[in-house]
């Protein structure tokens, strides 16, 4: 770990004492998000010291065009980015005359914040004394609201201490923002319209090139003394900017308090002409709950969140707070409310990976969202690529394949490719897998089999074409090879014959020749439609079948394991142990080449075959694989421990699985990778919950049943989860004794534990 | 072929009538240079058509801050690259008020364009009817002095033909110029004096960054009929630029003519506060001596140098102008008067690859330069890079490796590595090899062994020390193995054990070992000092020569050859020939990943080895290699078709030798590759030459004599070359009859000629 300034909490993520050195780390940390909008925890008042700015609206983005050294053929022109968007939480306050700012402030006392996840507020409290000598206190609370996802609300609280005081506020929105991250200093928003209407005020803006339109809106109260004021504000206007002044006076220990309701109205949902209109509606829901009936409704909203995706442990509190910190920033960043958007792997709380959906999401994320939310939700996730299908056609068309071939992209954020790094973007193909597996855990997992036949049939045919045309004929081997790819595996470029990706390729194409036959079967309406779409004959499936069974695995027959790729053996096999401390993280401390050569495995990737198709092997294969391919293992991937705890429970291998839990868990906490500042791990945060869900609780679905493993690390006292298993609610609780299983529900419900039958009933509390 | 409206012509290049399509092309064509300066064949007068000015000055660079889309670890913070500097060509003509634009004339007839490569001048003339009815004849004639190297010649001659008129000449000086290839659009240049002086001009302005301070000078004269006219002109100065105006009536037939000195004294040669004081003795020395003069000297000078230097062929115009074309760019780029310089694959053509210096100079430009000049140019060329050995340690120990290893960059200005491309900067480490390989070929050639006690001994050691270090230990092979490379063939990225490399990695390591041994006993000081500042051990030549002992080359025992690299028969092994021809070429059509899982070879990679150390291999081998690889090669590099013309001719199949000859000796003239504009191909013509002194007359050294085995095109009458071979002068003539050797000096030299001894008489021709 990197830090340790966050206090140990259940509930809540607490940050003590006031280090200018932390600000940009705890503007990640404290971020706050509402599926539709996301804010990094900026101060509201000016703030001159080191802070990295950023409020996001989900899916209003940016082509940025793309940046390279040496054009290779097949690069995508743009990057497409989630912008840094108008600021609409800024507050600056004075008091008598002096501006507050905690970098010049004499003194900083009793700084805290809080992220209350249980409630989804964010507050931050202090004591200052101003330049000028007089004492404040500070209270601020912050939330974007879940039933009003258009609007955030602040409530900003000033009580001179020492002497009476004058208070300035001046909430202001600010569209003169701009990205850290850019690639040539475009001018991404054009400002159309700053207006100033009584107590309220309203910035238009569109993003170039895209022309999402959007409407940055706030109104303010002032209460003193808890007793709002009937003041109107003087407002101050520019190209860009637009304040209100609120100007009162405040005796020692009297409370002046600024309400301010703000956020953003955008083309995506409303007509552009109509989006100052929209924000009305807005504020005046807002305005007429006030905060304190806004806050209450968002604790609700959060409490109904927390009751279905709540996962405690008690015994071991930062384990404890760590879940919880993941499981909160999962449903800041995606609640299943639009299918045109997706989960970007920083979420809404920094700028890198540009938002954008990764294979992340299809890996990852969709258990998490099946197990927690109702199954329209990961249903979304899937329809978001089966509506860039045609999009995965042309991309893979751009790549020289032919005939419906598709080729998802391995960043985008309407479909098309936006990376431009040939090893990874036209060479790292696994991803591809990823989405038609995704197809499957879902049938799997929900038993919602129309998904299928209504769309995702067509995904996997485009998919399977894919690989049919990708895997090229060997006549020295006599077998179909798949040559330069880069696997999961990312400290591997340009290799021959990935063991996961070839093992992928081939499921893939026995799964939808699979699934061809039970659509055709059962759905003979949706098979006509789509083979008169798709235009697929039974010579293409046969050919497809031919390379599947013909494709070639290497493997070492000395070791009895598969090899990660074609020449793995040729590596000098120095294990991570024995490796210099002082090398690592290997890339930080070495070059490209030197990592490329060396046997280190930046994330699971023999070993993520291993997880997806658990079922195709035993246990004692897994284990000669883990045993081979863990030690050299570095983890330099978000998305690394969690694959290895879930593998390392299944093994019994409770330390180590529990090692790599904290890791995964705690990974931006305790900021293991040096690099919180830039922003969260969103998707490896759902990697953490199939660690305790999948890892410790072993729940698997085999033949259309839940199955559990319990396992408890020997440092919690107990953990629970629950589990949406088909509309069907299961609360799992794992103690040192054993396992316990509550149905929610009318209807009895028959599980396995440990390989036997448990049958549940509904209300009580059975233990397995 | 791309283009043929180049004239054949046995001494001159012609471009006749005016195609603003061509501008662009013919800018690179008709491009001069003197080893120190170089300007490409943009107009004198103004143009708004569609152009690319483009004048260098040698060695005078500037660190372009690297611009890549996803950073690795280990890359250059700067791309070095040779500036567009200020332009002093500049003349700027009107016709009664009437700008003279080639773009804007009613009608343009007689145009011509010849570079004289017998006698190095350039000579544009037309006639042309300004948008004011004035019909004028224009003739410019220019060259860039040999004999005075800062210092270009203009003769610009108009001549009214229709009417009596005002001919105003204003030549000027402007550094307000760009690159067109710049990543960040930095400023380049800093304009600090801009100062007219009767009728001299300067202006001063230096490099940012690397502050090469230069003066870029100019004065001019004006003639009536010949006659020499007294005017001062009137000056225009601004920030950026400086003109002088010289207003003349003209009546028809009359012709006014302007002769324009100019060109660039700079920090690297002079002092840099005393630049214009340097200009002035140049102008001084320039003017004294006037056009005609100067024009005569410098066709002397190109004389001497073509006395040397030429290749006549008889019976082919175009293979004729094709070598001569090859030998002129050669000698206008580099004439080895300073060892800071080098040779930039485009020479002072254009800004492509940044005027850089590349491993084309040791594994193609020596063999031309120790031939056809003085070996003291050669051993410059050495010394360069041993100049470079402490930054070639240095990029070394930015890759991991240490204990004095050197990694020569790919690509360098001054010895530390631009290049970003982790494919290329840290995989494409053969160009190491090429390094010690030209050390070899010198002390071959030249007998002149001083040069590697002196310096190359120690050059040797590092790159000896980094093949060592470089090499890794195969367990499963239970041999060396070099991991992650890329070989001279570029449509292959990061290969383990490609042929070529492993095999110059031993090469260098055996070579460095009995060099060291050599040295030992013949120069026991120059021994000693090495020793002590490289703190060369015992065991460690030891360990070398383990690794170079146990290095594994992958082969085919079933085909009998040695393979490109691990793998490379799972490829699908479908030839050139039957590649669909609207595939080619692959690098434009095809994506990046496509070309790197074909098998389609862009230069010679295995047949490059076999060219290096030809002696290493018996024909039948030689055949065997050459029959399996060339078939899949796309010839998409300059430096291809050369190395494989030499060995067809080996293998003495003419024809296939003759195609690939024309193909590289007419690359630029015929823009086979589409881009001539972009600039000429330099240091491939030195494979162009070495097609026909190496290829068709198989010339040779072997123990210390010459040895050759002469062929010929059927295309051909008769072809002769010049071989200064150990300063003695040897002239070869072969025809379809047979061949003729007529040595210069005074003493006899015995050479073999198709195996036989020959011996010559000095004075007399001797048929073999």
């Amino acid at each position: 770990m990197n830090q340790d300034y966050i206090q140990p909490d259940p509930w809540s993520i607490i940050e003590e004492g006031f280090d200018k050195e932390q600000v940009k780390s705890s503007e990640s940390l404290f971020s706050i998000g509402n599926g539709a909008m996301g804010q990094r925890a900026n101060f509201e008042e000016h703030y001159s010291g080191d802070t990295f700015q950023g409020s996001y609206i989900a899916g209003v983005y940016y082509p940025d065009k793309t940046r390279v050294g040496w054009w290779k053929n097949g690069y995508p022109e743009y990057f497409a980015k989630v912008l840094n968007a108008p600021n609409w939480i800024g507050i600056n306050v004075t008091v008598n005359g002096e501006p507050l700012d905690l970098n010049t402030c004499k003194e900083v006392t009793d700084f805290r914040r809080e992220l209350n996840m249980r409630e989804g507020w964010y507050r931050r409290s202090f004591k200052a004394t101003l330049p000028n000598g007089v004492e404040v206190r500070i209270n601020v609370t912050r939330f974007l609201s879940l039933d009003f996802d258009e609007a955030g609300i602040i409530r900003y609280e000033v009580t001179p201490i020492n002497a009476q005081a004058e208070i300035k506020f001046e909430p202001y929105l600010d569209s003169g923002i701009k990205n850290h991250d850019t690639n040539w200093d475009d001018k991404f928003w054009n400002t159309t319209n700053v207006i100033s209407d009584g107590g309220q005020a309203f910035i238009e803006a569109h993003t170039m090139k895209t022309h999402f339109d959007t409407c940055t809106f706030m109104e303010s109260e002032l209460y003193h003394n808890g007793e709002k004021l009937d003041v109107a504000p003087a407002a101050t206007t520019s190209e860009l900017f637009v304040g209100h002044e609120y100007i009162q006076k405040a005796d020692k220990g009297e409370t002046l308090a600024l309400h301010k309701f703000g956020g953003y109205t955008v083309s995506r949902n409303h007509k552009a002409d109509g989006l100052i209109t929209a924000a009305k509606k807005v504020l005046k829901k807002v305005t007429d709950f006030g905060f304190d009936e806004l806050l209450d409704r968002q604790k609700d909203a959060w409490a109904k969140i927390w009751e279905m995706s709540d996962i405690t442990i008690d015994g071991d509190v930062k384990a404890q707070q760590g879940i919880r910190f993941n499981i909160f920033q999962l449903n800041q960043t995606y609640l299943g409310t639009d299918s045109r958007l997706n989960i970007g792997p920083k979420g809404f709380t920094g700028e890198k990976y540009g938002g954008s959906t990764y294979w992340d999401t299809e890996a990852y994320c969709i258990p998490f969202y099946m197990a927690t939310k109702d199954q329209v939700v990961a249903r979304k996730l899937l329809k978001y690529r089966y509506n860039h299908l045609g999009k995965a056609i042309e991309n893979a068309e751009k790549l020289g394949f032919s005939n419906g071939a598709a080729l998802y992209p391995m960043v985008t954020m309407n479909g098309e490719e936006c990376h431009n790094e040939w090893e990874i973007t036209f060479e790292e193909i696994h991803r591809n897998g990823a989405i038609a597996f995704a197809i499957y855990n879902y049938y799997r997992f929900t038993g919602d089999y129309s998904y299928i036949p209504e769309m995702g049939l067509e995904v996997l045919i485009g998919i399977a074409r894919f690989w049919n045309q990708r895997a090229t004929f060997s006549t020295q081997k006599n077998q179909y090879v798949i040559l330069g790819v880069t696997g999961p595996n990312e400290y591997e470029n340009n290799v021959n014959n990935n063991w996961y990706t070839n093992y992928i390729a081939k499921w893939c194409i026995d799964y939808t020749v699979e699934q061809l036959q039970k659509v055709k079967d059962g759905y003979p309406e949706d098979y006509g439609r789509i083979i008169g779409k798709t235009k697929l004959t039974d010579a293409e499936t046969e050919q497809w079948q031919i390379v599947a069974s013909n494709l070639y695995f290497p493997k070492s027959e000395k070791l009895g394991i598969f090899l990660q790729q074609d020449g793995f053996l040729d590596k000098e096999l120095i294990t991570v142990a024995d490796l210099d401390k002082k090398q690592r993280p290997i890339n930080q401390k070495w070059s490209w080449d030197r990592i490329l050569r060396s046997p280190y495995i930046k994330q699971a990737d023999v070993l993520q075959g291993f997880y997806f198709f658990e079922d195709h092997f035993t246990i004692e294969e897994l284990e000669k694989h883990f045993d081979f391919y863990e030690p050299f293992t570095v983890h330099e991937s978000s998305l690394s421990p969690c694959v290895h705890s879930i593998q390392a429970a299944k093994l019994d291998r409770m330390d180590q699985a529990y090692t790599f839990y904290l890791r995964t868990s705690r990974l931006d906490l305790d900021d293991y990778n040096k690099e919180v500042e830039e922003g969260l791990h969103i998707t490896s945060m759902a990697g953490t919950w199939m660690s305790i869900v999948e890892g410790f609780g072993g729940m698997r679905v085999i033949d259309d049943k839940l199955s559990f493993t319990p396992r408890i690390p020997d440092q919690w006292k107990s953990y629970s989860f629950k589990i949406n298993f088909r509309n069907r609610i299961l609360k799992v609780t794992v103690d040192q004794e054993g396992s316990k299983f509550k149905l929610e529900g009318k209807e009895e419900m028959s599980i396995r534990v440990n390989g036997n039958r448990l049958v549940l009933n509904p209300g009580s509390e059975t233990t397995a």
